[in-house]
């Protein structure tokens, strides 16, 4: 692929920039500084938040210009991140928790003076990648990019450029002056003599991950003012571009939510429909079935842990297709100090205020242990779309958004077991009825379990797209046929034994 | 001091317990089971949470019993704790960091297999402690439990006791069947050899924590059935206790509302009125001294970052005192990596649903970092006094919550810096008044700030309370005169400095 950043120089040296002086320099910063105000202001109460992402040359001086801006802004709409080693939490983690964790909600400015493009930009320039992990490494940080400016954040990097003879210049004069000369580093003098190979490398990423709704920068950074001033232009610019741009598209939103309800994939939920539901199981055969399971269950669990992989169980089915009994025959055999129950309910208004996979990446757990999910990231595809909490493009877009979420899961080491549970609606009439007739049981159901079963049919067609669209190879859906509680129960034990002990074997 | 823990035995034998046979298990256990499950619904919707703490005898079957304990409750509500060793991310942070952290939201059940005590039991019956440091110890403990018990969370611990010859055949049966010979380790032969002194301790540490609130319960583990009994039934007697407590106090609250204006300590207002207020300061003036200091504060911040140790800073004035314009002038001579500024306003519902203090203990900084507070965890006895946002038992009790906290930190190696901006009267109206004259300060003055305003005698009682009461040695009060801007952020500087500077030297 050729690179598309413009401007981009493919020349080691150019016409020296015209410096700016301090009183030019002080002429234009009172009105950027006044503009910045009204920014963060308008931030305040915006639908959306803003990541300033900044990399560039070594030398180009981006910590002073980062601190210049911060001196600029009110510190208290902005965080500032710069990630060094990751700490243990993180490494038992997949590549991407740290930079979900670190996210601001929406209305805030996030500063990274580093970040995702940090270690790859570090490594690839080392020589010590393989073109094909480059590759997958950026497909990953384009999905990222694309996956929180497709919803609520505006996503700003900045290369701060430098010629090979200005980096020179700029290595001189520091090392001129007994105070600063500590700051060339004998990796920054190494990068000096590999110039021309890291530049191709920058130009190459640079490449392949401007895109629309993030767009990469470019400030040339050999004048301190003039760089400090464009880095502030560049915020300034890019941040009225995304208003205006917003204020264009809201009036476009909403006006297909009638075909929410039409199918995108019919064998989905024709294999849903096709699934034989009554199965007999006496509770003799069924007891002695499940010990054997149960300790089957517990090594492959025990097992996992071993081997230092963590476990992820997502459960899904209609209102009282009995997650929560299945949940609780699966949990007897995992130790109670080993998992943990994720009841997803209404989002926190913490939750609300991020990208709707944030809950859950925030749950995911460290290496060697087990997180259950009652109800999952695929209320994105069932909940909101039949209900109409979130627009058409959402939801159409988040099977391959939730299908990417548990690939980085996967590709970590993770194993990912994911059910459906289905039962009849003649089935879950008489479930329903029973609940209300027994006393302890009557909290379980309310209103909106009655409300929700009047759309039974939507549910069905969403239900069948998931299937057919998110039943990957690394995450397969695992179909449970639940109008036989026992039977049911014993099956997803069953499948999650599979599933674990296959997962073991590979990896 | 003598143990109070009732029945804590000091003989080594004891006449064997009865076993209950399987029949009356099951008997037992019908009615257990559907009381758990209305502990669960009420819990729900409790205005408190549970911590059901568990620990005991080596070898007392602690952990099979906590898996059947879950095994009859619904996971969903529940969150089970084990902590293994401290994560780096949890060892740069004071001691209590990680409990904080653990502590779940408000209507829920948390059932620690390890908690606070273990560390403390396991070096103290090793030897390792001395006993100032282990009063030490015990001393935060209670703290912690009272603090949360007089807030939201009902504490309940439990003791799993075996006498030295019931522990011995416990080793002796697991030791004859080959599948779980593994299960006792070197350890645990150690803690038998060792069983009379391991008791000795674990009967101070019991009798010096047994408190109201956070009562331990023994539990006799001989057997295995009526163990597992024994803890559902402790948790089921304990919260039926403190409903029909809450329900008989609740009447009680809020009565006394009327003295809340009424200071306690005359001296603090006498002390915050004697500050000179009106200093003279040229521009010129001004910009000659703090480009020193700044450049002072720049080396202090960067040498107490090589010692590792973190900065906090606590921010609180009156409206238009001027802490944002202040916090900029300290944040510009740190580099924008190392710290991150918290606006305290409304809590989110997530820090709602939890103990006032846990909103800033999740933002503790790591060793080396900075946290700059907008306001603090002195709201609790400023404008949630005033206000009457809590009760007058509550805002009484936190002047030594406060100082507690801060003891904590500093304790663990942390610098926490405190300002309190002091302006007049006449200096805020006129604030405010330029404030409303000018375009882009207008957002930041509104209907509440002049409603404050005409409270602001009462303020000036909560202020010199708190200013009396919570000006300790660790963590003194930095009082700042405020009306003149220049002379104010200058002040800051230099206090922060010096106190930065003799906490440097102090450890």
């Amino acid at each position: 692929m050729t690179p598309t950043f413009p401007g981009m120089p493919r020349a080691t040296t150019t016409a020296p920039k015209p410096r700016i002086s301090k009183k030019e320099f002080e002429a234009r910063l009172s009105p950027i500084r006044q503009e910045l105000v009204q920014l963060q202001v308008a931030l305040k109460n915006a639908p959306f938040k803003v990541l300033l992402i900044t990399a560039g040359v070594s030398g180009a001086g981006r910590g002073e210009t980062i601190n210049t801006l911060m001196g600029w802004l009110d510190p208290r709409g902005v965080e500032t991140f710069a990630f060094r080693e990751p700490s243990d939490e993180e490494r038992e983690r997949p590549l991407m928790w740290r930079y979900w964790r670190s996210l601001p909600p929406r209305g805030r400015l996030g500063i990274y003076a580093s970040s995702w493009y940090t270690e790859t930009l570090r490594e690839e320039a080392g020589g010590r990648k393989a073109l094909a992990q480059l590759d997958h490494e950026l497909r990953r940080i384009r999905h990222f990019e694309k996956l929180l400016s497709d919803n609520d954040t505006l996503v700003i990097k900045v290369w701060f450029h430098l010629t090979k003879s200005e980096q020179r210049a700029r290595f001189r004069a520091l090392l001129a002056d007994p105070d600063t000369a500590w700051r060339v580093s004998e990796q920054q003098r190494h990068a000096h003599r590999i110039y021309d190979r890291l530049a191709r490398t920058a130009e190459y990423i640079i490449g392949e991950t401007d895109r629309p709704g993030a767009r990469w920068h470019r400030i040339d950074a050999a004048d301190n003012r003039s760089r400090h001033l464009a880095l502030a232009d560049t915020l300034i610019r890019a941040f009225r571009t995304h208003v205006a741009h917003l204020s264009r598209t809201s009036a476009r939103a909403n006006t297909t939510q009638a075909k929410a309800l039409v199918p995108l994939r019919p064998a989905g939920r024709k294999r849903l429909l096709a699934l034989p539901l009554d199965q007999e199981m006496s509770e003799e055969q069924y007891e002695k079935k499940r010990e054997k399971w149960l300790g089957r269950l517990n090594r492959a669990v025990r097992r996992a842990a071993e081997a230092r992989r963590s476990i992820v169980f997502a459960f899904e089915g209609s209102d009282a297709a009995g997650k929560g009994g299945a949940i609780r025959r699966l949990t007897s055999a995992i130790d109670a100090r080993d998992y943990r129950v994720y009841p997803v309910g209404k989002p926190t208004d913490e939750e609300q205020a991020h990208h709707y996979l944030w809950r859950f990446w925030r749950h995911i757990p460290r290496d060697g242990l087990v997180a259950i999910f009652d109800r999952s990231w695929y209320g994105r595809v069932l909940v909101e779309r039949v209900e109409g909490f979130c627009r058409p493009d959402e939801w159409r877009r988040a099977y391959s958004e939730l299908n990417e979420f548990e690939e980085q899961l996967v590709d970590h080491g993770t194993i990912v077991v994911k059910f459906w549970l289905q039962i009849s609606k003649d089935e879950q009439l008489r479930r329903f009825r029973a609940r209300e007739l027994t006393p302890y049981k009557r909290h379980k159901i309310n209103n909106e379990d009655w409300r929700n079963r009047r759309k039974w049919d939507a549910y069905e067609v969403a239900v069948g797209d998931m299937l057919a669209l998110t039943d990957t190879p690394h995450a397969p859906w695992h179909l449970i046929p639940a109008n036989n509680k026992r039977y049911a129960r014993l099956d997803i034990i069953r499948h999650a034994c599979r599933h674990i002990s296959a997962a073991l074997e590979k990896k």
